[in-house]
C-alpha cells in the first residue's frame, strides 16, 4: 500500500503492550492531510527510523528523557522527510530534512525540529551511521568509555545500529574489539566487514567461557546496550578502572516486573566497588548541543573514506513498521533498521 | 587481660565465616615476641582500627584490592603503634606511628608501612577522623560525588566512621544533607552534634516514604556505603545527573550467595540510564599518593576548628576485638570503632 497524495496514513498506539508488542498494540489509520498554518511546513516521510527506545515510549509511565506516546496518538520516531509545501520563511518546498514526524506519511512542523540534509546519495544514513544511533556510539565510546590504545572493548548487539559503530570507532582508537551478536551470519559480518577482532554468538551456551577466552587481558570498556546474560558474562572480566557507558538495556524493555532472582545487584555493586568501575548512563538528546558538530565532522570523514560502514536493514512500507519493530526487540534485524515509506 | 612485655597476643583467623562471623572463627594465641632484624622496628599496638572491609579479607577469595587473611594468620588491620625498639636508621624508639600491625600486641616492620604521627592528644584519631575512614569520605564526596551548593546529599551509616564525615563535609560544601542511621539515639547525634539537616532511622518500615519526604528536590549525590534496603529507597529519588560514589556494601558482606529475587539489577541499570547517573566505585588505597596531603591539610583544619567532629566507640582489650567486629557488621557500634590495646 503506497503513500497517497490525498490522505495520511498513520500508525497509532492502540494498546499499551504487555511484554513484547503485538500487532494488536498498533492500529493503521487513514486521516485527512494535515492543514498547513502560517510558519509551518508540510512534511512527507521518506524513511522512518525504528529504534529500541521506542518500546519505552509505549508504556504508560515513559522514560525520564521523553514523554510517553498517548493511546490513539501516532507512534513517535525520527524520520527523513521531503518538504512538500511551506508557509515557513526559512524552508523551501522540495528540501530534504531530518525530522521527527513519527510513524506516518505526513506531518506539519514549525521547523524547530528540522535539520536540512542537503543532497545525500543515501538519505536513510541520516537515521543511522550519520545520525542518532552512530552519535550515541560516538558519545558513549569517545566521551564516556575512553578506550586507550591496546585496551579491550566489548560491545553487544554488534551487528546493530549502535554496536556496529561502537566497535568500528574503538578499532580506529586502537583498541582490541570483541563483539557479541545473534548468530553466525551476523558474527561473520561483524568480523569480516566491520573489522572487529572477534565476534561471539550470544546464543552460545558457553558464552561466558568464550568471552573469557576472547579477552585474555580482561575488559576495559563494556558498552552496555543490552543487559541480561551478556552483562553476567562481562562482569567477572572487567578490569580495575573499567568504564561501562550505559546506553540501553534492550533485554529488559519488555519486562513486566522485576525478573525472578537471584538478585544480581549486590554482586554488581561489589564488583563496581572492588574494580573501581565507572558506570555511567547517558541519553543522547543531552549531547547534541556540545558534541554533534564534532561527531558529524569525524563520522562524515570516516564514512566517506570507508573506515566506518553500516549495513542497513530496509523494510518497505509503513504498514510493515509494527512487525519490523517487534523483530527489532527480538534481535531479528540485521543492521540499522529503517522503514522506506516513500521513494522521494 | 592487659598487654604483656614478655609475650605477644594475637587474634588469628581460625575458620572462614559462613555469614556473620562468630567467636569460633577467631582464636586468641600467645606467642613469643617477634625477633628484631637489622633495618626493622618492633611495634607495640596501642589502638586497633575495626573496619567493615576486614570481613572481605576473611573469605577464601578476598577482594580485588587486598589479599585474604590466611587461616591461622593474624587478622589484618590498621593500628596506632609505639616503636619499642629500633634497628632502623630512620625510626627512633618511643616514636608514635600509624602502622598495619593487625590484631596483635606486637609486630615487626621494615618501616615502609609506617607514618610517624608526632604528638597527638588523641592518637586514635589517626585511625578515624584524621585517617583512612575520613579520607574515604573525602575522596568519595569531594572527588567523585562533587556536590554543588544547594544540592541534596544522602548518606547511610551516618553515625559511622565514614558516613558521619561525608555528611559534615557535604554541609561545609553547602549541600543539604540527609543521613540514615540505626535508631533514634544515633539519629539525634547525627542532627544535633554533627549538623546534618535530617536523619532517618533505617529500621523505620516507612523508610522509603520518609526519605522521599526528606528529599523534596530529589537526591543529587548518594554516597553508597551500605546497599540493601537503603539503596532501594534512594534509587527512585535520584535526580538526572546524580552521582553515586560506591564505597562499600556492608549489607551484603555476610551474604553466602546471591540473595533471592526479585532481581534488582535491571531496574537499577534502567535508572542509571534514564537518569544519566554516574556510579563509581573506589578503593581508598589508590588515592593516598595524590590526595592524602590535601585531605590532611583540610581535615586537620576542620577538626582543629571543630567544624568536623567524630564520636569514637572505644572497646577496651584486644580480646574483645572479635565481638566488637561482629557488632560492627550488625551496626551496633556508635561512631568510629577502635580497640584500645594498650595505653601508651
Amino acid at each position: 500500500m503506497p503513500q497517497s497524495d490525498s490522505f495520511n496514513r498513520r500508525i497509532v498506539l492502540a494498546a499499551r503492550p504487555r511484554g513484547l508488542p503485538t500487532a494488536a498494540d498498533f492500529r493503521l489509520e487513514e486521516t485527512a492531510l494535515p492543514i498547513l498554518g502560517e510558519g509551518q511546513v508540510l512534511l512527507r516521510t521518506l524513511y522512518l527510523s525504528l529504534d529500541p527506545y521506542m518500546r519505552e515510549l509505549m508504556n504508560e509511565i515513559g522514560p525520564a528523557y521523553a514523554p510517553s506516546v498517548q493511546l490513539g496518538a501516532p507512534m513517535a520516531g525520527g524520520t527523513v522527510n521531503r518538504i512538500v509545501a511551506s508557509k515557513h520563511p526559512r524552508f523551501r518546498a522540495g528540501t530534504l530534512v531530518l525530522g521527527s514526524a513519527g510513524w506516518q506519511d505526513y506531518a506539519v512542523s514549525n521547523g524547530t525540529d528540522l535539520v536540512p540534509l542537503g543532497e545525500m546519495a543515501q538519505p536513510s544514513q541520516a537515521l543511522g551511521v550519520l545520525g542518532m544511533p552512530a552519535f550515541t556510539a560516538y558519545v558513549g565510546l569517545v566521551d564516556i568509555g575512553r578506550p586507550a590504545p591496546g585496551e579491550t572493548v566489548v560491545v553487544a548487539a554488534a551487528a546493530g545500529a549502535v554496536g556496529a559503530v561502537v566497535g568500528q570507532i574503538a578499532k580506529l582508537m586502537g583498541a582490541r574489539v570483541v563483539g557479541i551478536a545473534g548468530g553466525a551470519e551476523k558474527c561473520r559480518h561483524v568480523v569480516e566487514e566491520l573489522g572487529f577482532d572477534v565476534c561471539l554468538d550470544r546464543r552460545d551456551p558457553q558464552l561466558a567461557q568464550r568471552l573469557a577466552a576472547a579477552c585474555p587481558d580482561g575488559i576495559d570498556v563494556y558498552f552496555e546496550n543490552v543487559g541480561g546474560a551478556v552483562f553476567d558474562a562481562v562482569l567477572p572480566l572487567l578490569n580495575i578502572g573499567a568504564r561501562v557507558p550505559v546506553c540501553g538495556v534492550i533485554a529488559h524493555y519488555n519486562d513486566l516486573a522485576p525478573p525472578p532472582g537471584p538478585d544480581r545487584l549486590p554482586k554488581t555493586m561489589s564488583t563496581v566497588l572492588q574494580k573501581r568501575i565507572r558506570m555511567q548512563g547517558f541519553i543522547i538528546l543531552d549531547h547534541y548541543a556540545d558534541r554533534f558538530e564534532a561527531f558529524s565532522r569525524d563520522m562524515g570523514d570516516w564514512v566517506s573514506t570507508g573506515r566506518v560502514k553500516q549495513r542497513e536493514d530496509v523494510v518497505d512500507g509503513l504498514e510493515n513498521a509494527p512487525a519490523a519493530f517487534t523483530g527489532l526487540l527480538e534481535g531479528r534485524n540485521f543492521g540499522k533498521l529503517v522503514v522506506r515509506v516513500a521513494d522521494s
